[in-house]
């Protein structure tokens, strides 16, 4: 059997000190039961002393069987002036009702004389004291020791002494904390090693990415002996974020033979990442490794023709491990094999010989000296090949658009397109307003389709970027505009290219619904009596 | 004095592989200056032999004087069946005419054998014999041993042998590839370690972050006698990008005692990270260590008290090192030492005491929590502050404008826009038409003005910039324009910030152009009477 680590997600607690990083009661429950199906030790729910919403978590939680995972609740060791058993922060963490609790102390003597302006003394009987408190009580203590790397820099003895203390409370777990994430990874690793030598106590690790050495840092301190990892899902956290638990799982269960989840919950990692930002309403980060949208990514046509022949050449693992995948981006970099590489994946047979192969090559390298660029829009590159390939079906004619934008002399302006389709032999006239002509236009388009096609109303936009290609001709240059659609958590990006930016956005805009549609095999509905009578007025703006 | 590790920038070459990272050929020589501004000593600019627009760069860099930085062209050994001076690519690397030159070579015989299907022998005649002809050329060679690491992993005799035949051939630095980014950072610092008792040649690291690593793994090799490391800005790259730049050159200086650049120049970092992310409209990281906007950020409560009595009791460095700032949110005292910061960098004086002073900061902040951001404004932020001493003259005022487009079924499209300015006393209307409701936009303000201020037509639109901030409000999201004009030579930033991006563009113009005429000390003309019997019809439109 290969040594377990375990894991110890802190997402929902210290995650949340992220800067925009925000979760509801609801979501942090949500979250919870994907991190117990995949698999996590423990799940730091929150500091139910410091606020309702972690007090609704905990409610909650209490009443769920998590199959996997330990619920812990957070909070600090007791105030200096009170004794264990009357101080409401460890009152509130027994209330909590969970197995397990976690209470940070502290190991730095600059913090005990001067933000906590205490003796070195008292900082003991505080730790020694909590922990005996919430043993007696029946608890699981995993024992944060705060700042303990920039405590044991200057003065390894009083910081041992902390964990000393600590460790004859009966704490199950000490975990040593680089609570200002700027200690090394040669400092981990040594520091680590003479605690595990010195203190019996099981160690843990919880490191900060100040000095983007969080990964590295925790797994230093696994190979020093340490047997418990803090991080979050994301590496989400205060300032520069927390150990990113995305890398450290897979470096730790693939590369270096510790088991920390079984193979089918590892495969389950990509969508974990994707459903807590999604949930976070927070940017996935394309680039994360093992997970992000890029990871497996490959642009340059060497790359490509090397990875056909053996994958291992330019990958470090197997995407599908962490349940990722890899994309073939369709770049001015790539050439041939690029290019039926990508039309294979979306499931065309792509005879590198045939006709249609070449036209599809030429039209590719003819929109990309446009500027056109498909990597971050296979909709777009889908739809091109199955229109070359005549497979494309018809939703909509476009009969015309006018988006007329005004501004007075007080600076007041309004945005105001009307839009006129046609679906098989209907005709839809509407108008919607905007916050600008692009917004306005997007509105326009929605009101004179969902006559036709109501589950339009389940797609939304995700995300809308311009990007101007040849700055030096200022308001003359052309822009290319990248949409992200998205429905259920699935997205798929659309791109347009033009010198005014609303074609551009048309374009991006109609081939999102238009790649929407397709994969819903949507039919167009009649229009009602109803609405024929409507069909040459004007709608009124959405609210 | 301190050991000094060379820093080798392959933002511009290694850098544009990355997922959405591209740059123009403008962009990567403004690029180039600022990276040889903050003192790095290699700027590896692109590959000449493989597209037209890196051989731009390399034409305009040949003809620049560059301080610090060593420009290098980068690309393959020959090809198995060229003579070295036969090689198109050995050839395009000496046309480029930098001083350096790097090029790549194989490592592992997985790649030998199975990506150029040559035998291991020839591939050290390929590696030896491309850098003895560049070398006879009187180049300085750094060669990347490309997938080093895996290569010594799978067979360390032939890996080793490939770096003999480099060194041999008189490379000047042999680098260690982790081209695949997988490789642990335990291991990097055992293999170098060995190599570096082995190979008598200085070496340097190239890591890539898909462990979540490459940090950490450039760090061990340089404590395991690397001397030379390479990576980018922002860690921008393939996958999940190259080693960052802006994390290691800290680490090494600020923690390892290692000397990179002078210590004004780290002060640079941060601005040198906005820059170049502005430049690739690619959104910054907040939370990226060192130059992130909250990298050294505080949340309230506990942190911010601790951290007024004592700031290392949660900051890993002083973030001014860096050029980064604390921001301690809900505080009104960091404002004006930003600002100061800010204008002194601008180059106005201020006194911090003043009235006005008090109402810059507010105004600044206020626009900042808008989406402004003024780095690259610079004309926009005189113009803010002029306003709020009075010092800044009324050229125009507009009185209104609208913007028309128009698409029609076969998509043809039209932009016109009509505008209505007021100069003293005297009314101006003008129309335009344009290829796009920008561009209209632009050519009927200059028509207008040109009655009144004809130096306006010697000045031009040099740069037009838009970046959607928030993203996730889809075509309802604000966006930022930049843009940036000029005239002989000498060019000035404006910007706007709208969620209706014809605004934002109007704001950034109309500014541009009240920066030239305040710089001109511009005094309105009267117009003819010829001119006066104009003013309702309609110009044509601008060739």
């Amino acid at each position: 059997m290969p040594p377990t680590i375990q894991i110890f997600d802190t997402t929902l607690r210290d995650g949340t000190q992220g800067e925009k990083v925000s979760f509801s009661a609801e979501d942090k429950f949500r979250i919870a039961k994907r991190l117990d199906e995949f698999g996590v030790h423990y799940i730091e729910g929150g500091w139910p002393g410091s606020n309702p919403k972690d007090m609704a978590f905990f409610d909650k939680a209490k009443r769920h069987n998590f199959h996997n995972a330990k619920i812990v609740a957070f909070g600090s060791t007791c105030r200096a002036g009170n004794a264990p058993q009357k101080d409401p922060n460890l009152r509130a963490l027994i209330e909590a009702e969970t197995p397990a609790v976690s209470v940070f102390g502290k190991s730095w003597l600059l913090h005990v004389t001067q933000a906590l302006n205490i003796t070195p003394e008292k900082n003991l009987e505080i730790i020694s004291g909590s922990i005996e408190y919430l043993k007696e009580n029946g608890k699981e203590v995993i024992y944060d020791a705060e700042h303990f790397f920039d405590g044991y820099k200057d003065n390894p003895d009083y910081a041992l002494k902390t964990l000393f203390a600590a460790q004859n409370a009966g704490a199950n777990v000490i975990v040593l904390c680089d609570t200002n994430g700027g200690t090394l990874t040669h400092e981990v690793e040594e520091i680590v090693k003479h605690v595990n030598k010195t203190v019996s106590s099981p160690i843990g690790i919880h490191a900060h990415n100040d000095a983007e050495l969080a990964v590295a840092n925790s797994l230093a301190a696994i190979r020093a002996g340490a047997v418990h990892v803090q991080g979050t899902i994301n590496g989400y956290g205060e300032r520069c974020g927390n150990a990113n638990l995305c890398s450290i799982i897979p470096n730790l269960q693939i590369k270096l033979g510790y088991q920390c989840v079984s193979d089918s919950q590892l495969a389950q990692l990509s969508t974990l990442s994707k459903f807590v930002s999604e949930l976070g309403n927070l940017t996935p980060d394309n680039k994360q490794p093992y997970v992000g949208k890029s990871a497996f990514a490959h642009k340059g046509g060497v790359h490509v023709s090397a990875i056909i022949k053996n994958e291992q050449t330019y990958e470090h693992i197997k995407p599908e491990l962490v349940g990722n995948n890899r994309r073939v981006l369709v770049s001015d970099l790539s050439g041939k094999s690029n290019v039926s590489y990508k039309s294979e994946e979306l499931g065309f047979e792509f005879d590198k010989k045939s006709v249609e192969s070449a036209q599809i090559v030429q039209e590719l390298k003819k929109l990309e000296n446009e500027g056109y660029q498909f990597e971050a829009a296979e909709a777009s590159f889908e739809l091109l090949v199955k229109q070359i390939t005549n497979k494309a079906p018809d939703f909509f004619k476009l009969e015309g658009f006018r988006v007329i934008m005004e501004r007075n002399a007080i600076g007041e302006s309004r945005s105001e397109a009307t839009i006129k389709v046609r679906v098989n032999d209907q005709i839809e006239l509407s108008a919607a307003e905007g916050n600008g002509p692009v917004h306005a236009l997007d509105a326009a388009l929605r009101r004179a389709l969902c006559e036709f096609y109501p589950e339009i109303s389940s797609m939304q936009l995700q995300d809308y970027k311009v990007r101007v290609l040849n700055e030096k001709d200022g308001t003359g240059a052309k822009v290319r505009v990248l949409i992200d659609s998205a429905k259920d958590g699935s997205s798929w990006g659309t791109v347009g290219v033009s010198e005014n930016i609303i074609d551009a956005s048309w374009k991006a805009l109609s081939e999102g619904i238009i790649y929407f549609l397709m994969n819903q095999k949507s039919k167009p509905k009649k229009k009602t009596e109803n609405n024929l009578a409507d069909a040459s007025t004007v709608s009124s703006p959405p609210a």
